[in-house]
């Protein structure tokens, strides 16, 4: 048995109660926090927890390791249910182009977008994208992501986005943080199919879905629903076809034009719809209470923004604000891809949240923990400092407050990362 | 002897000839560089450097450290020639105030602002002080920091000034970065003289200037020129006060306004002027070519732009495309203060200079180092890698193009640092 004290901590942080699976609206805000605590786990999970002034006792010290926390924060560790992680190549001479001042045409025209990445995903071998993503990963475990959703979306065909899926669940297998895989063949019309839209939606939903779900490779179904890409009634097929094979749907909507594509995920039963940039009343009002023609009473998706995204393309951010005082559960995610968002640093998606989308410090944490979690189906083992919860968790250098680690933007103001009790970067407290 | 060798990079960058004192306009894209190099320093400075085809072997071996730096690049340490790092405690409660939409005035009537610094800071032992600010630069040399301007201004009165000065000093004399120190007594007008205006210019022009540099504490003069802090006539007067005692003015003009205030200090010839956000075209015509009523041909003030300040208070970015584009020679400072800027990263500088102000990737390194030294007239020293200058040398880590540092945004790309040929920073070349 492994066991593990953490104790005096200056606070643990995002103690929630067991059964909670997301938390919405004002709730975000009152993030519980036990002050000066201690907490226990064994065989990389939470046993026990509480504040000192509580402390029961240790009996049996043998196999035990200890960490005092003195000034230091405890908390859950990030959650990024929104990632394209695994791709062939950054792409920084698109982005010196757009400084130079070339147009997405242009661009498009010299081989970039996601084309360009499909192209040369399509030319890498498994090995090759498998050591790359690996190394993207131990980089993000380091800044403190103890789980992550993977999409294809860079293959458009079925054998690249198969060899996509593969390398994520070889990721899953070789890696300790968790990964969730989503299937994004509808990222964008692949060349071969440019003149027949409704060829290659037959291949996503009669082909792909079912040979990817007969090889367990995808835990979600994803859609780019956006003008340009893929339209209302495109993704509601594909939604359609991955629910008949069990696959919940993650979506892209709204990120530049408002097309009623967050109505037709909230009817489907999504489990989150991502970006959010581009809403309107109309928009918000679907996600805070379905209309009556739906299954549930309420809208069950998680609305999921991605403010490294707007950072680095320089578009709007998403209403945060107006998610939450509509009493929505709002989750962050990095959206780490090689043409939009080239980092998957949660710390700095913190740091956005606060700064730019107006969230409390305490309610960005609750979006990059808790509802994260949520957000891929992991609200049973990770999110919060919780009994029978992964023992994956954050402990921060010593940091005047909560507040500090989004203020102090730029700086990394980890210490120590755990992943099921073990860690994955040792700072002072753990050398 | 200490004698290093730096062989198999995959570039030397900012390789700028000896005598080069800034890089403006155009020039500053044209960032030399020497693919596949090496570089020798001994006792701390540059003694020769070149390509790898030339290189002409070592005689003696003895008391050489050699790295090798395949794969990876070779810069000049960033230099930061506008920071208010000494600081008695940072202000994350006014972060979180301003989310909660509390005005500035609200937020100054709970004793927040520049005032708020200087209560806490008169308050403040030098020795807590010093400890505090070694501290903050410790990390900064970590980012790469390896010269730092230092600004007083939270003191406000005499004793207080004196306090942060010396504390400056200290840090000058223990820690192995350059530090220049700057008088900005006329940051906020202290409450004492709230009814007196002209008594606290007084006491700045006649008292504080002649004692600091009777005491050998500052080597630069800055005023706050802004609408609700400091006049045109009351900067002009403090500048011509620090000129008669040899100090050269940096100031802080045209952040929220324009008043002038460029204008008048290429008159009064200051080093640098900074901030720059609210800039109109007479303002950029000022800096680059000076009226006929002056002392020199040209201008010689740098455009010293903070891009962090801009992205932490969300006001507009400094037009640096239209400053270069016109000619001029832009530098890059972090502004580290808790107020407005509660970050030294120079990394995440580079980042925003690409990303927001719209500098190719060659610019902005050439306005974080040679440009940046000239900023507080370490050009001689600092700024590139050029023989004779010191061995403070930025190593990092395998990257696939230069662009790549500031597009993979937010994730730590440096691997090694060395300030004066000796390792602040040891990554996996010099373990």
């Amino acid at each position: 048995m492994r066991r593990l004290l953490i104790k005096n901590a200056k606070a643990l942080v995002g103690t929630f109660p067991a059964g909670v699976s997301r938390v919405a609206g004002p709730a975000m805000a009152q993030l519980p926090v036990i002050e000066n605590g201690w907490l226990m786990a064994e065989d990389g999970r939470i046993t026990a927890l509480g504040s000192m002034n509580d402390f029961p006792g240790i009996a049996d010290w043998s196999d035990l390791t200890v960490i005092d926390a003195t000034g230091r924060y405890v908390l859950p560790g990030w959650c990024d249910p929104h990632t394209h992680t695994v791709f062939a190549a950054p792409r920084e001479e698109e982005f010196v182009d757009k400084i130079n001042g070339l147009t997405y045409q242009e661009i498009a025209a010299r081989g970039g977008g996601i084309l360009n990445s499909a192209m040369k995903l399509r030319a890498m071998s498994e090995e090759d994208l498998f050591a790359q993503a690996r190394e993207r990963l131990l980089v993000m475990m380091h800044q403190g992501t103890v789980a992550v959703e993977i999409k294809s979306g860079y293959g458009l065909t079925l054998e690249s986005e198969l060899k996509m899926l593969r390398v994520a669940k070889r990721l899953k297998a070789e890696l300790p943080l968790q990964v969730k895989t989503t299937l994004l063949a509808a990222h964008a019309l692949p060349p071969e199919f440019k003149e027949d839209r409704a060829g290659y939606l037959d291949l996503i939903c009669n082909t792909m879905i079912p040979q990817v779900v007969a090889e367990g490779l995808a835990d979600f179904v994803d859609v780019f629903c956006e003008t340009n890409y893929f339209t209302v009634p495109e993704m509601e097929r594909v939604l359609e076809a991955g629910a008949a094979h069990g696959l919940p749907g993650k979506v892209h909507v709204n990120q530049f034009t408002s097309i009623g594509a967050i109505q037709a995920a909230v009817k489907q039963g999504a489990l989150s719809v991502d970006h959010l940039e581009v809403m309107t009343e109309a928009d918000i009002t679907a996600l805070a209470s379905l209309p009556s023609t739906g299954h549930r009473e309420r809208s069950e998706a998680i609305p999921t923004l991605l403010p490294s995204c707007s950072f680095f393309l320089r578009i709007p951010y998403a209403p945060a604000r107006q998610l939450i005082d509509s009493g929505l559960p709002v989750a962050l995610a990095s959206d780490h891809n090689p043409g939009s968002t080239p980092s998957g640093n949660l710390n700095f998606v913190l740091s956005l949240a606060c700064i730019q989308l107006r969230m409390l410090p305490e309610e960005a944490i609750t979006a990059l923990t808790m509802n994260a979690a949520a957000a891929m189906q992991l609200e049973g083992e990770l999110g919060g400092l919780t009994i029978g919860k992964r023992a994956s968790l954050l402990i921060t250098r010593e940091v005047p407050s909560l507040a500090y680690l989004p203020y102090a933007f730029g700086t990394d103001h980890l210490d120590t990362v755990l992943i099921d009790g073990k860690p994955v970067r040792s700072g002072e407290v753990l050398r």
